[in-house]
């Protein structure tokens, strides 16, 4: 029986941990979640789960919540609080689901306590991979890819050395608008990109997989979760979401790990690794009746969001961080209406380009450049 | 530097194994060949790899031989040669690629002389995997296997349980004739079967291929090799031959080994193994230039062999020898022009459905059911 605390309860890969979680009683137990604020979300999962701790984004939160709950619960509050359930000495395994670059710490206090930490939030490794790979290192802790992408090269990796790898190709299905030219970019709306063909995620999420950032930010992972460079990482079409990634190596021997669209399984893998459990709700590959894959080169022109990952990452030191954190944003106030799809790429840019990179950075100075692009973001968009 | 023993020399998996062992001279030494009656083709080996011992088939062909070398060679002959070099102490592997059931000796021997052996003699399990694979268990032997569908899945195996395997699936081409009718097959030439789309191979192996039979000896071998149920087999079409088999694990999870056709690729990986090396002639995959891969059901009734290969597996004991042999003999016919392509398949049903079948038997049993198949196949195609 293992205990999971599960930070980000409440967003799409939290809730699809919770699906993986009560499928196994005789495996796993809720131990601990957080969440940020929605509390309409967050009461039946306590209600069901009767977690021992729960994290809320603050005072406010935490009394909204009290005064709707039943039962004895453990109730804290606050970025140091995600750090406490992370390291509790009955939590197993960390399941990292949070938004945004808040979860770090967590995941960095999780390593030093040798937890069993599966990541499905992509800031801290795009943001401070050097760092967190540094301490995995250190404390010989194994890191789960939650992302389907990254589980996939996990398991193609399993039982290989890693000296024999030549290159990683990661899929991209090309996101809700893979479709459309570049003239017609101009005019998409929240809801057509909201609109994802294979997989079922958040919306910012779905709307990194329209811009393809959501790839490049998989690219920076991957260079970080893998130790492979950049020029041994690449990306191509593959519409069907099938092949979910794949390794090639030294004797042109290419292993992939397929399956249907569905986090649960990569979620599921990332508790159980070593081993495997049945899944029972998810469904069998059947390629058969898919009948076709197909496979097409990557666009850079069409989507320059890849680029700019590809070119963050090599760049490297602040550079990933000024990358997202402008990604947020762009992407916030495209989901508020308040710039263009198109704006989105074109904010992003205007960051990059006017960042003075400091290399090797501490913690402190990924969060303040963090927190400052965040603010040029806005006020850069606000000239749009 | 590994010593490889190479039963089979001259044919095609031999040259195939031969190029492979030229490419890397820091890795691989010929150390001792055998061949069957071909001087030809053996003459130019020993003169490039000069391997100190020699097998020729017998008397005439090994005085043939001599008459045209020079140089210091031991040749031997026979089928007891045959086991003496397998199991010769300073072979450290030993590829089994020779035709028919004349392997199998060979093969066992090595095994108790904990030798790394290379199987690409489908025979050796489909007749024997019973004794085979508890020879191996009983030595701790891992016998790696040679067809691209077998190393297929012995790569996408490595790392895994085998008790969380729920299915092997293997890809099959179709063959030369898989856009043909069965009324169209009726008139098909030896030439036609001939020319495989995708692999280049030897002349028997490749009607094999268009029979299904080759894809229905691959079931027999996969069930011995990965000790898996027939029922948890599956085989499905698909027509480029990119990826080369899967496995399907208990959660859902599908690992597949792909790569351009090009058997060089699993010969060398049974020589390396559990290590890579490069392949310097081989191409890399380039699933964006390929575009498109497809997947088609298997159809039992289009190709009545693999459903015969199927019930020989079920039925076991001395069931396979009988599909093996009368198959042998079949598309020898075939080959020399005195049956027809459809002739194939009604000479192995006739003679497995008048087989007694014989449950465990022993080598002895095994090889004079085979003897006695050839004779009864020869007779009853002589009244088609």
């Amino acid at each position: 029986m293992k205990n999971i605390t599960l930070l980000g309860a409440t967003g799409s890969i939290g809730l699809q941990t919770l699906d993986v979680i009560e499928a196994h009683p005789e495996h796993f137990r809720l131990f601990a979640i957080s969440f940020g604020e929605n509390v309409e979300k967050a009461l039946p999962i306590i209600e069901k789960f009767k977690p021992e701790w729960i994290v809320a984004k603050d005072n406010h939160v935490k009394q909204k919540l009290k005064t709707r709950l039943t039962g004895d619960y453990k109730i804290i509050t606050g970025v140091e609080a995600l750090e406490e359930i992370s390291i509790h000495p009955k939590t197993d395994v960390l399941v990292n689901a949070v938004m945004g670059s808040v979860g770090l710490k967590a995941t960095l206090s999780a390593i030093e306590h040798r937890k069993q930490v599966a990541i499905a939030n992509k800031e801290t490794l795009v943001t401070a991979g050097h760092l967190v790979m540094e301490k995995a290192r250190e404390f010989s802790v194994n890191l789960l890819p939650i992302d389907s992408e990254h589980s996939a090269i996990f398991q193609a990796l399993n039982g290989e050395s890693h000296d024999r790898l030549k290159k990683i190709i990661l899929t991209a299905s090309g996101g809700s608008f893979r479709d459309k030219s570049r003239d017609e970019l101009q005019y998409v709306t929240v809801s057509d990109a909201l609109n994802h063909p294979n997989w079922s995620m958040g919306a910012k999420i779905t709307v990194d997989s329209a811009t393809m950032m959501n790839k490049g930010l998989e690219v920076i992972e991957a260079h970080w979760l893998f130790n492979v460079a950049y020029e041994k990482i690449e990306v191509i079409q593959h519409q069907e979401s099938i092949i979910h990634s794949m390794v090639e190596f030294i004797d042109q021997s290419v292993i992939a790990q397929l399956g249907t669209p569905d986090m649960r399984v990569p979620i599921q893998y990332a508790l159980t690794y070593p081993d495997r459990i049945n899944i029972p709700s998810s469904k069998s590959l059947d390629l058969v009746s898919i009948s076709k894959l197909h496979f097409k080169e990557m666009d850079f022109s069409r989507f320059p969001c890849l680029g700019y990952a590809f070119d963050a990452g090599k760049i490297g030191g602040t550079m990933p961080t000024v990358l997202n954190a402008a990604n947020e944003v762009a992407v916030d106030l495209f989901l508020k209406g308040k710039i263009k799809f198109l704006e989105i790429e074109r904010l992003i840019e205007s960051l990059m380009n006017s960042h003075q990179v400091i290399a090797k950075p501490d913690l402190n100075t990924i969060q303040s450049i963090d927190s400052e692009t965040r603010i040029k973001a806005l006020n850069t968009a606000s000239e749009f």
